[in-house]
């Protein structure tokens, strides 16, 4: 039986360093605040935003909402973009993409200023997770997941690490990260031969193909961490779920992130620790 | 006994295709231009200078240098590459580093205009490896580690490559571009618990620690390829060698990129062909 490595307690801490961070801002005359900058009523935009809402509110980090119609032109779009940037009074900007088709994504992406893309979507943040430098911050799920393993202790340094999956808001920059911490990384993807020939080797195992049940009991040994970074609708159990197949891996490993329950609460409060962190850095 | 991957074949199909881009280029009435900046007469950067400019004009670059006296006020050094980025007929600046003390070498990096980045030191070219998009240019060095490949018709995809030593200029780079050619890469450094365990593994090995014989026969295969990107001073025999025990690798992989007269020399006619291209994205 492994240890299950829940996402609340880590959740928990961080946002008690999150209220004590805010207090010592607000000391000094800082308001850390929240930009959210949505185009139209996207459901899966506005179910995330209800929840960093949330967890900005419950420390203290006022939330300024941004919400431009769903058939925005580009002009007014960038003139919004630009305007945010430019505000002092801004630290952090969420802004929700895919954005609408008549609207360039790329061209948003690379407008944003790194010092205040708290999601690490920028070129310069994303050159920040890979020359390991604080220029902008990184992928918040990235962070998350490197956030639990602290939290629970798990060696980093010398330590194999085997991550599977290599986008940009997870694979890729986790895997940086964790060889920024020391770590040894091999970083599988879709073309990989024998995967788990590989992943089995790994002390630290990172599951973020996002693919149900892609990971079995064979790419694992008894001494295994594994951060399922996966969240998938499984249609049998009707349900989310992790890339691991749970029920065969979990009686095999060492420790284990259940889902949900674990990375994906954890990912929005460092959304809101990022805000705090930008102002910070401001000042 | 390996085959050994010379530099030199690989180095002469590159100036071929980039006497024919140079032709292509100026038939459109666009000369594309070098622009070598150094700072002072340190001995390092003129050998490397001379080099450049003999294999600039070699394919019919031109190279304008600028030199500046080592004593060179950080405002001065400033209007100088400021002008060669504003500059529309450079196309690509070598920019000498480390430059002298009282200049902000960080600053040097981060105001070199991407766009003419053509030895992969920005942010902005860093990125553009990480995320595998066409902004800046990669580090000379791992782009020629990577056309040693693809020249030999070395197979990467899906095969198993190790990188040694994870630096911005060669380690961190060439295991990003192996895995965006669908290698599936492992990236071992001083931390690494038993790394000739992990690289025996490999199907592809990069060596660029930057440390003589640290490569023994332990860390191969008889199926291996090795790419020896060291440039070591080798007291006892009094010439420059690889990171390799040479001597004792080469009779059991399967290939193998001597030292010297493997990657180094590739090296400044990628240089040369990256003002072609930085040209070609131009116009």
């Amino acid at each position: 039986m492994a240890e299950i490595l829940k996402g609340a307690p880590v959740t928990e801490a961080l946002t008690k360093r999150s209220i004590e961070e805010v207090e010592e801002l607000k000391a000094k005359g800082i308001d850390p605040c929240l930009a959210i900058l949505r185009v139209g009523e996207r459901p899966d935009d506005i179910a995330y935003e209800k929840g960093a809402v949330k967890k900005a509110e419950a420390v203290g980090v006022t939330v300024r909402k941004v919400i431009l119609p769903g058939d925005v032109s580009q002009e007014d779009f960038d003139k919004t973009l630009t305007g945010l940037n430019e505000d002092k009074t801004v630290h952090g900007i969420l802004m929700f993409r895919p954005l609408p088709k008549q609207l360039d994504n790329e061209k948003a992406r690379q407008m944003l200023d790194p010092a205040k893309d708290i999601d690490g979507m920028t070129d310069g943040s994303l050159a920040g997770v890979f020359t390991n430098t604080e220029t902008g911050f990184p992928p918040c799920t990235a962070q998350a997941a490197m956030e639990i393993l602290k939290f629970y202790n798990i060696p980093i340094k010398g330590a194999k690490a085997c991550v599977i999956g290599r986008s940009l808001v997870i694979g890729r920059p986790v895997a940086m990260m964790l060889m920024h911490e020391n770590a040894t990384v091999v970083n599988c993807h879709t073309r990989t031969v024998d995967p788990a020939s590989i992943a089995r080797n790994a002390d630290i195992l990172i599951c973020a193909a996002g693919k149900l049940r892609s990971v079995g009991p064979e790419f694992t040994n008894p001494n295994q961490v594994i951060i399922d970074v996966g969240i998938n609708w499984d249609e049998e159990a009707g349900k989310i779920a992790g890339d691991c197949d749970f029920a065969n891996v979990e009686p095999v490993v060492k420790a284990i992130t259940p889902v949900p329950g674990g990375v994906g609460g954890v990912t929005s409060t460092i959304l809101v620790s990022h805000v705090i962190k930008a102002a910070q850095r401001e000042h």
